[in-house]
Protein backbone atom coordinates (compact mmCIF):
# COMPACT_ATOMS: atom_id res chain seq x y z
CA UNK A 1 0.00 0.00 0.00
CA UNK A 2 1.52 3.73 -1.00
CA UNK A 3 1.69 5.90 1.62
CA UNK A 4 -1.16 7.83 0.58
CA UNK A 5 -3.48 4.65 0.32
CA UNK A 6 -2.68 3.86 3.72
CA UNK A 7 -3.32 7.37 5.28
CA UNK A 8 -7.01 7.60 3.28
CA UNK A 9 -7.82 3.63 4.29
CA UNK A 10 -8.17 5.59 7.95
CA UNK A 11 -8.41 9.01 7.54
CA UNK A 12 -11.64 8.37 5.10
CA UNK A 13 -13.05 6.34 8.32
CA UNK A 14 -11.95 9.36 10.15
CA UNK A 15 -13.49 12.06 8.60
CA UNK A 16 -17.26 9.59 8.00
CA UNK A 17 -16.70 9.43 12.14
CA UNK A 18 -16.55 12.86 12.35
CA UNK A 19 -19.64 13.58 9.75
CA UNK A 20 -21.78 12.24 12.64
CA UNK A 21 -20.56 14.99 15.45
CA UNK A 22 -23.18 17.52 15.51
CA UNK A 23 -21.83 20.90 16.66
CA UNK A 24 -24.09 20.52 20.05
CA UNK A 25 -21.34 17.31 20.73
CA UNK A 26 -18.11 19.12 20.01
CA UNK A 27 -17.61 19.35 23.83
CA UNK A 28 -18.86 15.91 24.99
CA UNK A 29 -16.46 14.19 27.16
CA UNK A 30 -16.75 10.61 28.16
CA UNK A 31 -15.05 11.48 31.20
CA UNK A 32 -13.82 14.88 33.56
CA UNK A 33 -10.62 13.72 32.32
CA UNK A 34 -11.21 13.03 28.58
CA UNK A 35 -10.40 15.54 25.72
CA UNK A 36 -13.40 16.77 24.21
CA UNK A 37 -14.50 15.38 20.72
CA UNK A 38 -13.42 18.98 19.58
CA UNK A 39 -10.25 18.74 20.73
CA UNK A 40 -9.67 14.90 20.25
CA UNK A 41 -10.30 15.56 16.49
CA UNK A 42 -8.55 18.75 15.95
CA UNK A 43 -5.78 16.70 17.53
CA UNK A 44 -5.60 14.05 14.76
CA UNK A 45 -6.07 16.28 12.18
CA UNK A 46 -3.24 18.67 12.98
CA UNK A 47 -1.25 15.98 14.60
CA UNK A 48 -0.89 13.74 11.45
CA UNK A 49 0.05 17.04 9.09
CA UNK A 50 2.34 17.91 11.83
CA UNK A 51 4.50 14.66 11.52
CA UNK A 52 4.57 14.62 7.82
CA UNK A 53 5.77 18.26 7.66
CA UNK A 54 8.50 17.22 10.13
CA UNK A 55 9.34 14.78 7.54
CA UNK A 56 9.28 16.96 4.75
CA UNK A 57 11.48 19.46 6.15
CA UNK A 58 14.04 16.74 8.34
CA UNK A 59 13.55 19.08 11.69
CA UNK A 60 11.42 19.50 14.16
CA UNK A 61 9.93 22.90 14.40
CA UNK A 62 6.80 21.55 12.65
CA UNK A 63 6.08 19.03 15.12
CA UNK A 64 5.68 22.12 17.56
CA UNK A 65 3.53 24.75 15.20
CA UNK A 66 0.18 25.76 16.70
CA UNK A 67 -2.91 25.21 14.87
CA UNK A 68 -5.39 26.52 17.22
CA UNK A 69 -7.70 28.14 14.92
CA UNK A 70 -10.86 26.65 15.52
CA UNK A 71 -13.43 28.80 13.75
CA UNK A 72 -13.80 26.39 11.25
CA UNK A 73 -16.73 23.33 11.67
CA UNK A 74 -14.39 19.80 12.49
CA UNK A 75 -15.71 19.13 8.93
CA UNK A 76 -14.52 21.77 7.21
CA UNK A 77 -11.01 21.25 8.82
CA UNK A 78 -10.83 17.74 8.29
CA UNK A 79 -11.34 18.47 4.85
CA UNK A 80 -8.22 20.73 4.52
CA UNK A 81 -6.18 18.96 6.97
CA UNK A 82 -6.88 15.64 4.91
CA UNK A 83 -6.21 18.04 1.67
CA UNK A 84 -2.95 19.13 2.94
CA UNK A 85 -1.48 15.98 4.41
CA UNK A 86 -2.46 14.14 1.23
CA UNK A 87 -0.43 16.52 -1.09
CA UNK A 88 2.30 16.61 1.25
CA UNK A 89 2.81 12.35 1.55
CA UNK A 90 2.57 12.28 -2.09
CA UNK A 91 5.74 14.48 -2.43
CA UNK A 92 7.93 12.85 0.20
CA UNK A 93 11.33 11.64 -1.93
CA UNK A 94 13.13 8.38 -0.83
CA UNK A 95 15.99 10.76 0.53
CA UNK A 96 13.52 12.62 3.06
CA UNK A 97 11.76 9.17 4.16
CA UNK A 98 15.19 7.66 4.59
CA UNK A 99 16.93 10.67 6.68
CA UNK A 100 16.72 10.63 10.21
CA UNK A 101 15.58 13.27 12.10
CA UNK A 102 16.49 14.83 15.65
CA UNK A 103 13.99 14.61 17.62
CA UNK A 104 15.79 14.30 21.03
CA UNK A 105 13.70 17.02 22.27
CA UNK A 106 10.63 15.83 21.94
CA UNK A 107 10.82 12.25 21.42
CA UNK A 108 14.04 11.67 23.35
CA UNK A 109 15.47 9.87 19.75
CA UNK A 110 16.48 10.40 16.51
CA UNK A 111 13.66 8.93 13.97
CA UNK A 112 13.62 8.24 10.39
CA UNK A 113 11.24 10.09 7.91
CA UNK A 114 9.84 6.68 7.58
CA UNK A 115 9.14 5.66 11.53
CA UNK A 116 7.68 9.40 11.75
CA UNK A 117 4.90 7.96 8.87
CA UNK A 118 4.00 5.17 11.00
CA UNK A 119 3.99 6.89 13.84
CA UNK A 120 1.82 9.34 11.88
CA UNK A 121 -0.83 6.76 10.86
CA UNK A 122 -0.46 4.71 14.35
CA UNK A 123 -1.52 7.91 16.09
CA UNK A 124 -4.55 8.57 14.13
CA UNK A 125 -5.74 5.00 14.26
CA UNK A 126 -5.49 4.96 18.16
CA UNK A 127 -7.26 8.22 18.32
CA UNK A 128 -9.65 7.20 15.76
CA UNK A 129 -10.14 4.07 18.50
CA UNK A 130 -11.07 6.58 21.49
CA UNK A 131 -13.14 8.21 18.84
CA UNK A 132 -15.30 4.95 17.71
CA UNK A 133 -16.55 5.31 21.40
CA UNK A 134 -17.42 8.65 22.09
CA UNK A 135 -18.92 8.78 18.78
CA UNK A 136 -20.71 5.63 20.23
CA UNK A 137 -21.97 7.19 22.72
CA UNK A 138 -23.30 9.95 21.51
CA UNK A 139 -25.95 7.37 20.12
CA UNK A 140 -25.12 6.37 16.99
CA UNK A 141 -24.59 2.53 16.29
CA UNK A 142 -24.35 2.04 12.44
CA UNK A 143 -20.91 2.92 12.26
CA UNK A 144 -18.21 2.37 9.61
CA UNK A 145 -15.47 -0.71 10.10
CA UNK A 146 -11.87 0.79 11.43
CA UNK A 147 -10.36 0.28 7.80
CA UNK A 148 -11.70 1.19 4.28
CA UNK A 149 -9.79 -0.22 1.78
CA UNK A 150 -11.83 0.93 -1.03
CA UNK B 1 11.50 -2.14 13.66
CA UNK B 2 11.64 -5.41 13.78
CA UNK B 3 8.38 -7.65 13.81
CA UNK B 4 8.73 -8.97 17.28
CA UNK B 5 9.32 -4.95 18.82
CA UNK B 6 7.20 -3.65 17.02
CA UNK B 7 4.45 -6.16 18.60
CA UNK B 8 5.35 -5.52 22.01
CA UNK B 9 5.67 -1.81 21.80
CA UNK B 10 1.85 -1.45 21.58
CA UNK B 11 1.24 -4.89 23.56
CA UNK B 12 3.05 -4.20 26.49
CA UNK B 13 0.68 -1.10 26.63
CA UNK B 14 -2.62 -3.27 26.11
CA UNK B 15 -1.70 -5.45 29.08
CA UNK B 16 -0.88 -2.46 31.21
CA UNK B 17 -4.28 -1.31 30.79
CA UNK B 18 -5.69 -4.52 31.36
CA UNK B 19 -4.10 -5.20 34.54
CA UNK B 20 -6.21 -1.89 35.58
CA UNK B 21 -9.13 -4.19 34.80
CA UNK B 22 -10.66 -5.68 38.29
CA UNK B 23 -12.58 -8.68 37.29
CA UNK B 24 -15.90 -6.81 38.52
CA UNK B 25 -15.09 -4.68 35.68
CA UNK B 26 -15.13 -7.37 33.33
CA UNK B 27 -18.69 -6.79 32.29
CA UNK B 28 -18.31 -3.07 31.87
CA UNK B 29 -19.61 -1.38 28.48
CA UNK B 30 -19.50 2.04 27.83
CA UNK B 31 -22.96 1.54 26.25
CA UNK B 32 -25.68 -0.81 25.27
CA UNK B 33 -24.44 -1.73 22.04
CA UNK B 34 -20.61 -2.15 22.47
CA UNK B 35 -18.25 -4.69 23.62
CA UNK B 36 -17.81 -5.52 27.21
CA UNK B 37 -14.58 -4.87 28.55
CA UNK B 38 -13.95 -8.73 28.13
CA UNK B 39 -15.36 -9.88 25.19
CA UNK B 40 -13.01 -6.38 23.82
CA UNK B 41 -10.02 -7.46 25.32
CA UNK B 42 -10.70 -11.34 24.45
CA UNK B 43 -10.93 -10.03 20.98
CA UNK B 44 -7.92 -8.21 21.10
CA UNK B 45 -6.13 -10.95 22.07
CA UNK B 46 -6.98 -13.91 20.35
CA UNK B 47 -7.29 -11.78 16.75
CA UNK B 48 -3.55 -11.15 16.61
CA UNK B 49 -3.18 -14.82 16.90
CA UNK B 50 -4.93 -16.22 14.71
CA UNK B 51 -3.83 -13.38 12.04
CA UNK B 52 -0.65 -14.53 12.31
CA UNK B 53 -1.13 -17.89 12.81
CA UNK B 54 -2.64 -17.54 9.16
CA UNK B 55 0.48 -15.69 8.12
CA UNK B 56 1.96 -19.00 9.32
CA UNK B 57 0.15 -21.58 7.71
CA UNK B 58 -0.33 -19.88 4.19
CA UNK B 59 -4.69 -20.10 4.62
CA UNK B 60 -7.28 -18.51 6.34
CA UNK B 61 -8.04 -21.59 8.07
CA UNK B 62 -6.49 -20.47 11.31
CA UNK B 63 -8.24 -17.21 11.04
CA UNK B 64 -12.11 -18.81 11.49
CA UNK B 65 -10.78 -21.03 14.72
CA UNK B 66 -12.36 -20.20 17.88
CA UNK B 67 -10.76 -19.23 20.98
CA UNK B 68 -14.11 -18.97 23.61
CA UNK B 69 -11.83 -20.33 27.05
CA UNK B 70 -13.07 -17.57 29.06
CA UNK B 71 -11.91 -19.35 32.33
CA UNK B 72 -8.43 -17.68 32.53
CA UNK B 73 -8.63 -14.02 34.08
CA UNK B 74 -7.54 -11.47 31.57
CA UNK B 75 -3.87 -11.13 32.73
CA UNK B 76 -3.47 -14.72 32.26
CA UNK B 77 -4.98 -15.12 29.04
CA UNK B 78 -2.82 -11.94 27.82
CA UNK B 79 0.38 -13.61 29.08
CA UNK B 80 -0.63 -16.65 26.89
CA UNK B 81 -1.21 -14.94 23.95
CA UNK B 82 1.31 -12.42 24.12
CA UNK B 83 4.15 -15.14 24.53
CA UNK B 84 2.68 -17.25 21.28
CA UNK B 85 2.13 -14.53 19.48
CA UNK B 86 5.89 -13.64 19.88
CA UNK B 87 7.18 -16.56 19.36
CA UNK B 88 5.09 -16.97 15.95
CA UNK B 89 5.88 -13.82 14.92
CA UNK B 90 9.72 -14.57 15.35
CA UNK B 91 9.64 -17.47 13.38
CA UNK B 92 7.73 -16.19 10.51
CA UNK B 93 10.56 -16.11 7.20
CA UNK B 94 10.77 -14.01 4.39
CA UNK B 95 8.77 -16.79 2.20
CA UNK B 96 5.86 -16.64 4.28
CA UNK B 97 5.80 -12.69 4.53
CA UNK B 98 5.85 -12.62 1.06
CA UNK B 99 3.20 -15.34 0.13
CA UNK B 100 -0.03 -14.56 -0.69
CA UNK B 101 -2.85 -15.77 1.01
CA UNK B 102 -6.42 -16.58 -0.14
CA UNK B 103 -8.82 -14.77 2.38
CA UNK B 104 -11.49 -14.00 -0.40
CA UNK B 105 -13.74 -15.71 1.67
CA UNK B 106 -13.46 -13.25 4.67
CA UNK B 107 -12.15 -9.86 3.63
CA UNK B 108 -12.88 -10.45 -0.24
CA UNK B 109 -9.38 -10.21 -1.88
CA UNK B 110 -5.72 -11.77 -1.64
CA UNK B 111 -3.45 -10.78 1.14
CA UNK B 112 -0.23 -11.10 1.47
CA UNK B 113 1.79 -11.99 4.73
CA UNK B 114 3.37 -8.72 5.20
CA UNK B 115 0.22 -6.83 5.00
CA UNK B 116 -1.52 -9.65 7.38
CA UNK B 117 0.76 -8.19 9.72
CA UNK B 118 0.53 -4.73 9.82
CA UNK B 119 -3.30 -5.31 9.98
CA UNK B 120 -2.56 -7.36 12.33
CA UNK B 121 -0.88 -4.93 14.86
CA UNK B 122 -3.19 -1.89 13.11
CA UNK B 123 -6.74 -4.11 14.59
CA UNK B 124 -4.39 -4.12 18.36
CA UNK B 125 -3.95 -0.18 17.68
CA UNK B 126 -7.39 0.46 17.24
CA UNK B 127 -9.13 -1.56 19.51
CA UNK B 128 -6.52 -0.23 22.24
CA UNK B 129 -7.93 3.18 21.73
CA UNK B 130 -11.80 1.87 22.61
CA UNK B 131 -9.65 -0.04 25.55
CA UNK B 132 -8.21 3.51 26.53
CA UNK B 133 -12.14 5.23 27.06
CA UNK B 134 -13.17 2.13 28.75
CA UNK B 135 -10.36 2.65 31.19
CA UNK B 136 -10.82 5.78 31.95
CA UNK B 137 -14.37 5.47 32.16
CA UNK B 138 -13.55 2.74 34.88
CA UNK B 139 -11.80 5.50 36.78
CA UNK B 140 -8.29 5.56 36.09
CA UNK B 141 -6.72 8.32 35.32
CA UNK B 142 -3.05 7.46 35.05
CA UNK B 143 -2.77 5.98 31.94
CA UNK B 144 0.11 4.99 29.81
CA UNK B 145 1.40 6.64 26.73
CA UNK B 146 -0.51 4.68 23.24
CA UNK B 147 2.95 3.04 22.01
CA UNK B 148 5.38 1.71 24.64
CA UNK B 149 9.31 2.43 22.78
CA UNK B 150 11.75 0.87 25.75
Amino acid sequence: MNLVSHFLAHRTVTNALVGKIEEANYDFTPTETSMSAQKLVTHMYTSYYKFIKTVKEGNGAPFLEKFDDNEQSLNQLGEDFTEKTKELLASLTKEELDREIDMTKIFGMNVTGHLMVQMAIEHEIHHKGNLFVYVREMGHTDLPLYINFK
